[in-house]
């Protein structure tokens, strides 16, 4: 069994539907590389042979809307390239038909989500619960998967980093981020290493030959969690948190960086690399130096871990106060925007 | 667009997953009819042409645990059918995959669903949210399609019974059992028909050559209708509650007959009846003359109509005073258990 971290549920101030503007700035940056990598990677004729559906996945897909707009982008460039491939115009009475699959755990809200599902859709929806650490689809059933700030979450907490004994103790932090103990960092590394290795067993088994997989991992959102653990040793320096608390509690992310990415999929052997890159998303968040929008958005999928940690009164004070620090996360930000901000990579089932 | 009439949610003292025991006992009753209708009728053969992958659905599947005692029984017929199909002993290597998709309305708690999915399935499980009045699946994608339940649960309440100029105007009452008008009765069974057809127009498209669909529809309920709306009455009389609400009150149900199915399957034209009778369940709950279980059993599915239509306080009441009533409920099941309680029917994909 994984442990599951879902978002803010329902739709509400605080919910992640209502504040994923930072992962809809993501998918907006990598939208044209995902339809690039369809029109130049994919071959229709190949994955379609044995039938006139074309199932899709998104792995993660949380509650909405950024998922909808994903999709629609995905079955747009399917369609057009399968209407223009081989410099043929084919007739559209024969065009194939999208099936979706919307996959998160058990306990993504899934009632949000289908109550919010466009009603214009050009797709059959259908909710995947469960892990992407392990099956999900039968057999050779999917054609495309799209994962999107998803990947850099944990099936669990390396145990190591809670342990007094263990040198990868990850005490004052929350986070592999500014841990200087280089244990702490193997210890991420190899948890994500074992997720992957799972994730891809199970997905080389779903997965058609020829057919597609594109991650986009957002690497901007590494520093920016460090700001709320600094909130938390606050609340510990003055006194109105216990410090053995903050040292038991670690966020369950590992952001892959490529060379991360290629070792897991090489180890894997049944996918190539197609594309891979890192791209800067030129941020209108930035250019407003709107941090306040920004963290509020990270608190939408920060805030269920805090709370089932420390309580919602302590986790209530530690996201305020990082809210406050809105003005040293935008000197932050200016500096560091320039800086690689989503790793993008498509890969083709061999 | 459709009306959606979900259970009660969740899995409180007056849910549908709390109370459906009466929806176990059909289920029970028919899981052999099911079977036999698999090992005598369905061609594995020729439903599995093009893939390994059998994909059943459950139509107006609610919250459980019933849907899934019904798929554990389907998939388990399937898989014997498969391995002695021919009298060859297959192996077991090449087995197929199951894929089983949950529909119901989109207002329908698949959070609770999901949550309660049994971990030990043997099939990969999906969502299918939407009205089975419409589109659900791709072309030629089901293999076997069960319908419990369900069928009888109409898109709208027809208009002319709530028009006071309108020979259907079905005043004093709440369904059309009871009515000693005919115009009450046709304008329920045009609404059935309507619904069917858009149904069958829908499953024609989505249920492959060969593949199967069953109903079960449970006749059982319709006397037990009656006794909610003789409460609501009640109140009328005690001038508690205003005549002209009971008036505008009908339930969206009509339970077919054996010729209504025979004549809305046949206009459609693309199924053939393999199996179609009327069927007796020995109740044991009629036996140990539990009225009361059953009334709160169907209180769970049609507290949500009187709440929306009367408001809670009177809902609540009528509830209360059906339940009372448990002994003349007992005295009419003695009575009328050996009537035919089960109208079970499996189809043919032409």
């Amino acid at each position: 069994m994984t442990t599951s971290f879902p978002m803010n549920a329902g739709d509400g101030l605080y919910s992640y539907s209502k504040n994923s503007h930072l992962q809809k700035e993501i998918i907006d940056g990598a939208e044209e590389m995902v339809k690039d990598a369809i029109i130049r990677k994919v071959d229709i004729k190949t994955i379609l042979s044995s039938s006139n559906t074309l199932r899709i996945t998104e792995l993660g897909c949380s509650v909405g809307p950024n998922t909808f707009s994903s999709m629609q982008h995905i079955v747009e460039a399917l369609k057009d390239k399968y209407l223009y491939q081989d410099q043929v115009i084919k007739s559209t009475n024969n065009i194939p038909e999208f099936q979706i699959f919307f996959n998160d755990h058990v306990t993504n809200d899934f009632n949000t989500l289908f109550r919010s599902l466009p009603i214009d859709r050009s797709y059959y929806a259908f909710g995947a619960p469960g892990s992407f650490h392990g099956r999900l689809f039968p057999s050779r059933s999917i054609h495309f998967a799209h994962c999107s700030s998803a990947i850099h979450w944990l099936s669990k907490i390396p145990k190591e980093l809670l342990d007094k004994k263990s040198p990868a103790w990850n005490k004052g932090l929350i986070h592999y981020v500014g841990a200087s103990n280089i244990e702490v960092v193997n210890a991420y590394v190899a948890q994500f290493e074992k997720d992957m290795e799972m994730f891809f067993k199970a997905r080389a088994e779903e997965i058609v030959p020829g057919g597609m997989m594109v991650f986009i991992s957002p690497l901007c959102y590494i520093h920016l969690m460090g700001f709320f653990g600094s909130s938390l040793m606050d609340l510990v320096n003055e006194g109105k948190l216990d410090e053995s608390l903050v040292d038991s509690f670690n966020l369950p992310m590992y952001f892959p960086s490529p060379q991360d990415m290629t070792k897991v999929v090489e180890k894997n052997g049944c996918f190539s690399i197609e594309m891979m890159e890192l791209r800067y998303t030129k941020s209108k968040l930035v250019d407003e130096v709107d941090a306040k929008t920004i963290m509020i958005n990270l608190r939408a999928f920060l805030e269920g871990l805090l709370i089932n940690h420390f309580g919602s009164k302590i986790a209530e004070e530690a996201c305020a106060r990082t809210i406050l620090k809105s003005e040293e996360i935008s000197a932050w930000m200016k500096v560091n925007y320039e800086k690689p901000s989503i790793l993008f990579a498509a890969l083709k089932r061999k």
